[in-house]
């Protein structure tokens, strides 16, 4: 939208990073609103108004650009939660999970394929989710000070991290709970979840 | 084994139910060991001892065998952690974690590969596996009196829901706690996020 440079074209090309991103984006928003195998390539190449060769010079194939999408995700996700290390342990973990439940709330449908699995079940994809939840079961047990913790603990975290997956689906299913009151309960179940672990 | 009668040849007919029953003895087991697309109708077939005709004819196709499965062990599972009614609710939650978890090592990679998903995307599969828990959530707040429960508690045990199975995979996985050490953790944190939820 640069009016300085009037002269130039207005369509400028986009760089390929640029493009990528925006490839991603679209197919993000496409396989949102329904399966993995209801969106075909002809309609990503269609809807962005690209070249299916295009596509396929990008991401190599469906799956492939699929998985590029999770991938991306997980990388927000992961952002979008990264602790201040100002904060205490306590403020960590509500504003952890506030910002996890923002994330759920902004890309609900696309969550929801994605954790009732589907493609989910690819190696690929499942290897992408289960290394997210093992950062963040990481970050958590860095956090709480607890290094080279013992198998209780891990367990207990690994848990804790299904009960968020569980209570989100279940969320964005029926709703009926504010994020913030949803977001305090989690953070103080993942200090009981510590407590418990601790008893030894 | 009847010796009373010595007469009848040993080799007696079984009866439907019995042989679908071991039918889906059989299914189970070969769907332990290996995913869905592995284990074909010839495979499983030739280890009953019977023809493909048989099995279609007890079951309509290798997917809907799949189902029955399931169907049967989701069944199996809420007849073990039955609870009972003479148990306060803290014995109740620990005993009945303690069952769920042996059942998990029972079924290790049954289990494993159903909630990790694959056949776990089919519709009907799914929804038994939501039914199942959405059974256990009805019985604990049953169990804690809470009725006609507000989103919060249903969000809440629900979380919990996906916690048991997120630390069983882990478990699974790695192991390293014992099954009453892991089973008194999470049924106190099932207690935890009633009273979480409790907090208005």
């Amino acid at each position: 939208m640069g009016t300085s440079a009037s002269a130039r074209p207005a369509r400028t090309r986009l760089s390929v990073d640029a493009r990528r991103e925006q490839l991603l984006e679209l197919g993000l928003r496409l396989f949102s609103g329904r399966s993995y195998d209801e969106v075909s390539i002809d309609e990503i190449a269609a809807e962005a108004n690209v070249s299916k060769g295009l596509l396929y010079h990008y991401f190599g194939s469906k799956r492939d650009f699929y998985v590029a999408i999770v991938r991306r995700s997980a990388d927000h996700l992961l952002e979008r939660i990264e602790p201040d290390p100002e904060d205490d342990p306590a403020t960590r973990l509500t504003r952890g999970v506030g910002a996890y439940l923002a994330f759920v709330e902004e890309y609900g449908e696309a969550y929801s394929t994605l954790m009732r699995s589907g493609i989910g079940a690819d190696p690929e994809v499942a290897g992408i989710v289960e290394r997210t939840r093992i950062t963040i079961v990481d970050r958590i047990l860095e956090g709480a000070g607890v290094n080279e913790p013992p198998p209780i603990y891990r367990v207990a975290i690994r848990g804790w991290i299904g009960m968020v997956e569980g209570a989100s689906l279940d969320w964005l299913d029926h709703g009926g709970v504010s994020r913030d009151r949803l977001a305090a309960l989690l953070a103080r179940l993942a200090l009981a979840a510590l407590d418990e672990a601790q008893r030894g």
